[in-house]
């Protein structure tokens, strides 16, 4: 690729060369590889731009500003999951308010997240693999680790470009005041901090007595606090902008589902409020949603709900989930917004096993922790009528970290991205405005932790299994496209990739040392 | 089930015993459970009955004859092949035409096959289980076993109800002249024999360098030939009732890709000239289109086709496929009769993972051969414009048995189905008529060759494993709504089963006792 990427510079006429930079306004600073691929599509690329521009610029000059962003970032839900995946209701878990939204929008069954919660969180949030910054595991409660004040997150990005910007759920990127969402851009914020907070590790008298044995031995709350420390009861915040955070009034009491039910109701009743006021307000708004459905603790408390399942008690979150999502679009239509506000929806890893038969599915290899399909590939849906054609199901691949750039892009803000560092997140408008074979990622580089697991490259994805072996590097590869479940593995029948794979690589780490990766804020996780 | 069958009926009024009887017109001889079921919903079952006899009725008027039926049985073809399921483009393998069908019309989530080829033929062609039939295995060319003409067939069935009957495809019943489907009821046939005919097995010099070693060693047709006196090269034929069969003209020559190309580009060709000849005709006609797609033997000779991956020759027949499915929709409309044509569309068994990646693929465990979801568990879609309600997805069960029962209920047909034998095909024309929840079935019985390797039983479905184990009986059950891919096997948590799903099989051997399974009639399967 780095040989390739040279060649066609050397070859490149001066226009070329302008319009690259061009495109690069805002001095964001990609990964190699996808610097190469702007290279490489330079004349198609600035095209397609100035298409995306008069779309963007037309439905400026009808509502004066810029469009309204809302990122719903779902928590567990395999690829499968949904209806339209062939989940939903095939799978007992009814959830017709998001299959609604994924016809009348787009719907991704190439979209990929990290492999596990938090990581998903810092991805979107900084449009940068985790590994950059310094915060690569899934954060514990009672740790002092969190998402580095120095990182630029996208709610400082919009709110550096006029927006308003606000979140509900589960933050999940660190629990000290320096690492809380009113603190990293976010103007308001109704949070919980950590995962399954309020709703995991409840009190024994919250579980029922069908529940899984997930949370063996666990001694209760007080017992905990007593032995640990840690206060497990005071998880959930209200934040606002240059003030004190302070425990959600009424969400007091032991954790439990009750209270996260509790917790998704206010959310979605906030929301809602939320939209109506800015509706007509001078300044576009961001949301981000990132709602506890489903994250399971299995207990059956939620199977008092309607629309539930004898056999899992995910039936009634999901069915909660989505008509909560229903009225957010009912919502948008009735404010005369929807033309201008995008709505994406995803998961933020695969299924996690453990709470099996309440927990989360996929079809894949692998779950929730893994970087095999399972535990990466999520569903995901964008809805924008009028500006995103309704029923498209494109090939095309998209990745968490996309969010962040294709919002920058489409709030104006791409100058707010800093360039001391390497974005990972491309820019997708493309893609979202013009359909599919637009899109703009050909490579994912999927990391486990501080490891680099394995690399998509178009259809084929090496698994790096660890050093070599007797000259050979330890790697696997799959045509994922056409072994999606990832059950023929090989290495000799792929050993034109090794090159290739190898160069996408080294490039990568060139950039890496370029531009080196944070350190680890706090004692706990892995430092590099 | 036996204990209350016997109770309702005790307990029954006479109106509802009366009715009963009523709703067994044509005195069709159903399993056990089905009975039952028939007692048990009695009452709803004949409001849904007189519903769906007036719209029958009402059709009838306009068209002055019974509804055509098409039957379309794929090859191969695994749960998530196609576009609706997630495969499709998204596997490479794009089949829009079938897609299309699909959302004009019903598709299934829920619906099983056989678990191998000859099984699922006699299965949608005599409304059986292959069990009862003496045909249980999959026919090798030159083997003597067939389907018995003591099987009353669908096209006789139909035949008798005033139709006019022709098929198109693979037969895979038999060699022998008595087998043959000009012998079994069908008017006019254009045939292959057995699998894979006239494609498979081909002469070397017709296997791409780049192919599978699938045939390794296959010393050729002519070879064969004289090794073991088998004949490769003659194994398609037209077939018309009364008369001798031929050769099919311009098909000889050597198996390979390309004569198989042909035989389905002649298909197609000659069933749209009989629709267009029988559109008018005082009778309504039966098709069955038994396609070779996607049957491979991992050539790349089919890769000269228009929308072929690289990686995949399965691309071009299932293109092909699907551009033969569009026409004959198209054709249907342009002769005005699409409202009073049913077209299914169903799958014979799960993918061949042996021409990987050239093969089908499932998402499912298991593949062809075996009774994993992965084998059984095939799509299927049905089309009937202004009968059929657009765009629905019913969780309910279907089994290929249920495509004949269903064909005799809509084609008046019912009283010619043999009440001396068993028939396992539930009628599923409420299903069809009415939509979801109005699915007729609750059970399926998977056989495996002569075994009985499971049983579905609402959302759960029971391995059985064979014998007992220290006084356990070896049974492993699965819920297979929640976990599709039999991810989590087990036994004890479902002691609760262990009854109900004996007297299930009881109650379902007592049945076969009183109407004995039909004995081999060739030496080379496994008779009873």
């Amino acid at each position: 690729m780095r040989l390739h990427w040279r060649c066609c510079r050397s070859a490149m006429p001066l226009a070329a060369v302008l319009l690259s930079v061009f495109l690069q306004t805002g001095a964001v600073q990609f990964d190699a590889h996808f610097e190469a691929a702007q290279v490489k599509n330079n004349v198609s690329w600035a095209k397609e731009d100035s298409q995306i521009n008069g779309k963007l610029k037309a439905l400026e000059a009808k509502f004066k500003k810029k469009p309204n962003i809302i990122y719903i970032l779902a928590d567990d839900i395999g690829f499968g999951e949904l209806g339209w995946q062939g989940g939903g209701k095939h799978r007992g878990t009814p959830g017709p308010g998001l299959d609604d939204m994924a016809y009348q929008g787009m719907r991704f069954w190439s979209s990929y997240a990290e492999p596990s919660c938090t990581p998903s969180r810092v991805a979107i949030m900084t449009g940068r693999h985790p590994v950059r910054t310094g915060l690569t595991t899934v954060l514990w409660p009672g740790q002092p680790d969190g998402l580095s004040p120095a990182e630029v997150t996208l709610p400082e990005v919009l709110s550096a470009a006029g927006y308003s910007t606000a979140m509900w759920g589960k933050w999940h990127l660190g629990e000290e005041p320096a690492h809380a969402p009113e603190n990293q851009g976010f103007e308001y914020a109704y949070y919980g901090l950590f995962n399954g907070a309020p709703d995991m590790w409840p009190d024994s008298d919250t579980v029922a007595p069908n529940s899984n044995p997930a949370f063996l031995d666990f001694p209760g709350v007080e017992a905990y606090k007593e032995d640990t420390g840690i206060d497990l009861s005071v998880s959930a915040y209200v934040g606002r902008k240059g003030a004190t955070r302070e425990p959600i009034e009424g969400l007091a009491g032991k954790p439990g589902p009750k209270r996260q039910d509790a917790f998704e109701e206010e959310s979605i009743t906030q929301i809602l409020k939320y939209v109506k006021e800015k509706a007509n307000d001078a300044k576009p708004f961001f949301i981000y949603w990132a709602t506890y459905a489903q994250q399971l603790c299995g207990v059956s408390s939620h199977m008092n709900e309607k629309h539930v399942d004898r056999l899992n008690s995910q039936a009634s979150m999901m069915a909660a989930h989505s008509s909560y999502v229903t009225r957010l679009l009912q919502t948008l239509k009735d404010e005369k917004i929807a033309e201008n506000t995008l709505v994406v929806w995803i998961s933020d890893n695969g299924p996690m096993y453990a709470f099996y038969p309440n927990s989360g599915y996929s079809w894949l290899k692998g779950g929730k922790g893994s970087v095999w399909e399972g535990g990466v590939r999520t569903p995901a849906m964008a809805w924008w009528p009028g500006m995103i054609q309704a029923n498209q199901d494109p090939v095309d691949l998209l990745q968490i970290t996309d969010l962040y750039t294709t919002a920058a892009r489409l709030g104006g803000a791409l100058d707010h991205i800093p360039s001391d560092r390497v974005t990972d997140g491309v820019d997708q408008a493309a893609l979202l405005l013009l359909g599919e074979g637009h899109g703009r990622r050909t490579k994912i580089f999927h990391y486990s932790g501080d490891h680099l697991g394995a690399l998509r490259r178009g259809d084929v994805k090496a698994h790096f299994l660890g050093g070599a072996s007797g000259g050979l590097p330890k790697m696997e590869a799959y045509n994922v496209r056409r072994d999606p479940g990832e059950k023929y593995g090989e290495f000799y029948p792929y050993l034109w990739l090794v090159t290739p794979i190898s160069n996408d690589v080294k490039a990568h780490k060139r950039m890496m040392q370029k531009f080196p990766n944070r350190g680890s804020e706090g004692p706990a996780s892995c430092a590099k």
